[in-house]
């Protein structure tokens, strides 16, 4: 029995990927690190584009998970965020967001996660009220909500 | 007795004022609501601000504590990131946050608090590796760190 | 026989996702459109990623092929860039890129395809003079050229 | 007696804290020094924010009193606008304000001054056309036109 | 018959100057070079203000030609756009880009161009439907529709 | 004797054309008009670029003449920078700048100057120490010094 036979399976994002982007330059502080406010806004970004599509309308944050950021952000990395659905409410919804990067030029380069949590939105209609989530979210809400959003991923 | 009388006094800031900003049209969604990420990296950059003055030195976001958006924040109102050290470590510091925005242009306008949460800073030396915090900070720490950082506020 | 049953299956983006990003006000020209040059902007970039990752180092774009948009992108759209290796050189690639868009609240709606077109990188050193593209490439390249990016798609 | 008691007392402030920020990399010029236009306008946002607090509504900067650098802004600095109003006009507010900056990590930094200048500010109504100022504003002035500023700073 | 008199003449940009910019800091990818994204946007840029002068309206990027890069942008370089409108239909107009771009600090530097193609624009309405060019420029044009745009150079 | 005859000629912009660009919404404030600091920091740009030109190196910013702003600029105006040469000393020089702008759709748009200043500028080493300019700068001044900039404009 080998090694490679014990090894713990590589762990995987979860859910959809969501934003896949490049590390820039421009999103640097003054020490040349990526700006840490930088990766928290790709994940707002990215748990409102899911909220949005499940929703069907105007989201806002409400709340965010305890989180710790496990491995750094350089720049020339590749950057993706990966979200699910964890819970639906009335008028609310969770989601889980992973942020995981890759060296782009090293050819042994693994991806590797840097943080994760819950996100909460809660869906407002145009004049910023709290609005009644699409009744077939609601309804067809089996811990998967992924499927509410459609098949036509782009 | 009055109402006045038995009003609970208002809810002032906790801690130094560290940034202080407008909401500028430049960081809206595009629902033209302010970006949530972009509350969360004013955030960030303050509690590094103030953990780099204290740390002497290069310092990196490690962990956020659980936190909830109570009030909006919109284009054109003034934003202020207040904050003070609550705890000191060997290598780390953990500094906790508050947002607080007023309308610009309405004389009643009071300032409310958008959101609040510790974020913890490790300090790193140039290669990235964790470092020992300056010792007058570790031995001179009683719970107001803001001591720590010198007189010279501009 | 139905209509269903004689209609062309609809088209497929081709090649690997490499960015995926929301069209956010910020890049709109004064008429409130999704500025053009943003556009070819993410094309170049998405398309210096995947050179990149397959020169393993710097490349700098030398040709682009004539283009055509065939649909419009608003601010909210999901935007995807896709790519592919097409051709290798002894130090220059050319990368067949798509930019395709979904609208995000919308159940019914589908992606479309905004754009395509060849982009040729050429590899680069330090100094900025070309460089041989690595052998292995080289060697491997049978027309299907991702296999060689290797398999830690992040 | 030393010469510490025969010094001048360092200089202060004049006026309230508009802004507070980090001089950031994205504000450079190609040597790498913070962009000039970059401090002019951090002087025209703070002052604009004061007068349109005090205008109660919009404005436009009309004039700028001559002016001169006389201290650096380096990559990392926290950069401060005070600001205080010294004229009200019918039509009018004149600003004037002071750019201020600190080392971010050394003990004994002190803050310097790096320019002030009057800016003067002309309310405006929907349309863009000259307005009166509020009569509370025009009535109260003494020279401290903070104080119709109201209490309730942010 | 001295070696000057039988010099080619050196090759000027053709066209009227649209845009003229210094490339800068914020505009480089994670290896320091410019973006080549950013050229490309400043050539639909500047294309479509040329279009847009002319078509007396909202303009849309439809086409491009295939281009090549024969020089380098380097951080500091001074970058002008040149464009000329070469040919007319009843919706769409056609509008040949240079680049070029010259070293600032070089007493000996000369400007080299950069990149070269035609971009096609189309007349659009308020609704994004396409509307015919004034009919003044239809009839008016011979080839050199930059007389249509009438003297006011700014 | 016909009123044409008898009309002051339209003033002309003084100086080279420096900058040319378009004013862009990302740069207004949140009431929509263009943000003041904008104007102000193409003109210190623009002034920059002309004096390294000049002084063949790196130049600071030490000084601004007072200055109006006459006329307003609107997003999607074309905005132009003119500069010359007004003063040459040992290691300063002084830049005359106007803004001017027009209206990009309207046939019968003229061209209106914005604001006009001096700016200062002294020429530094990499230490950021004063240096002296170009003797060749130096003594052929003689009040137009573009004439030094050397003839290959680009």
């Amino acid at each position: 029995m080998t090694d490679k036979e014990t090894q713990a399976p590589a762990e995987e994002p979860a859910g959809r990927l969501i934003l896949r982007t490049l590390a820039m330059p421009e999103n640097t502080n003054p020490q040349g690190d990526m700006f840490g406010g930088w990766i928290l806004g790709q994940m707002d970004l990215g748990g409102a584009i899911l909220a949005r599509e499940l929703a069907r309308g105007r989201v806002v944050t409400v709340a965010i998970d305890k989180m710790s950021f496990i491995a750094p952000v350089n720049v020339g990395d590749i950057v993706c965020c990966y979200g699910r659905c964890v819970h639906v409410g009335h008028t609310s919804l969770k989601i889980h967001l992973e942020i995981w990067v890759k060296k782009l030029e090293d050819a042994n380069a693994v991806r590797r996660k840097v943080t994760e949590a819950g996100f909460t939105y809660v869906a407002i209609d145009d004049d910023g009220k709290k609005r009644l989530l699409p009744e077939s979210l609601r309804n067809g809400w089996d811990g998967t909500a992924e499927r509410a959003a459609g098949p036509g991923i782009c």
